[in-house]
């Protein structure tokens, strides 16, 4: 028997050109009025990276967010990172909550077989990425300033040097950036 | 006699990832390492850049900054913009200072025959921006998170669109991004 393998740890995620992936209300107005110039059928790889994922890992926030998007809009397992419980409809059965560190949890699902989690939520990130979890991110830059809202990095101790792997310039004026953690 | 065309104003400046242009008291040192990595007479666009340029506009704590890099590494007249006087060495002939607003300094360098200004520092860029004078930004992403430091964005009253014109991959990681204001 060896030990079992890390989990990838990645970050998926659109901001503005000045950092935020929401405004200070949590709003994505913004981005929803960006999504109406891509062409139709462009997901911007966001099916094949979720066909990769075989967890999501998000915030209360974020969670709270998706319920007001109308159906659950993911199949796969997702867990709910907050400190206190959280109400989550019965009908949900692929939810859960945990109020583990993201170190805890991600050694737990890493044992469990997990080979990829996808993180998500600015909190969230931001908490893996200070417990250097972080393996990948793809940022997706919408060409908007917005001034002020929710950031996607935060404050942090020490510096994070990234390789770079690819970016994508989509026509409709979308950049993906994609860098993997040292 | 036709009206004089207006300057543009221009962006030229590398950022963290997370999007600050030095560290909070002012080191660039992050930027001197990764500069290591570039390729031998690679400059990212910077020449073809400056050619273009009349006019160099900064604020003080940038033109400071400048001081310290040893000899005056500009050719072209930099106006230094604070809201004091400054002291400028005598032998500095291509460094004058001004107190107008950018507005104001912007219709004056217009009418004077200016072509494109070259906006550079924090909070220079952001008054730029704020008065709605910028034209274009190239922003060069430097692949690491930094943490904390000075911003090239700050909190502003409105969003501000862009048009994105062109994204350079760069073979050690750079990603230079290219956008015109609307």
């Amino acid at each position: 028997m060896g030990t079992p393998m890390t989990a990838k740890a990645s970050v998926f995620i659109a901001t503005s050109l000045d950092g935020f992936i929401a405004r200070p209300n949590g709003d994505l107005d913004w981005l929803d009025q960006a999504n109406t110039t891509v062409t139709e059928g462009e997901d911007c790889g966001y099916t094949a990276f979720m066909d990769t994922v075989d967890i999501l890992i998000m915030g209360r926030n974020t969670y709270e967010k998706v319920l007001t998007f109308g159906p659950w809009p993911y199949e796969k397992p997702v867990i709910v990172l907050s400190r206190n419980p959280i109400d989550i409809p019965t009908e949900l059965t692929t939810v859960t909550h945990s109020s583990k560190t993201p170190q805890a949890l991600h050694t737990r699902l890493s044992a469990e077989g997990a080979k990829r989690l996808y993180i998500d939520g600015g909190i969230t990130i931001q908490r893996f990425l200070a417990s250097g979890l972080i393996t990948d991110l793809t940022i997706t830059l919408i060409p908007v300033i917005l001034g002020e809202g929710i950031p996607l990095f935060s404050p942090q101790q020490q510096d994070i040097s990234l390789t770079h792997t690819e970016t994508i310039s989509y026509p409709f004026g979308f950049v993906q950036l994609k860098y993997k953690t040292l």
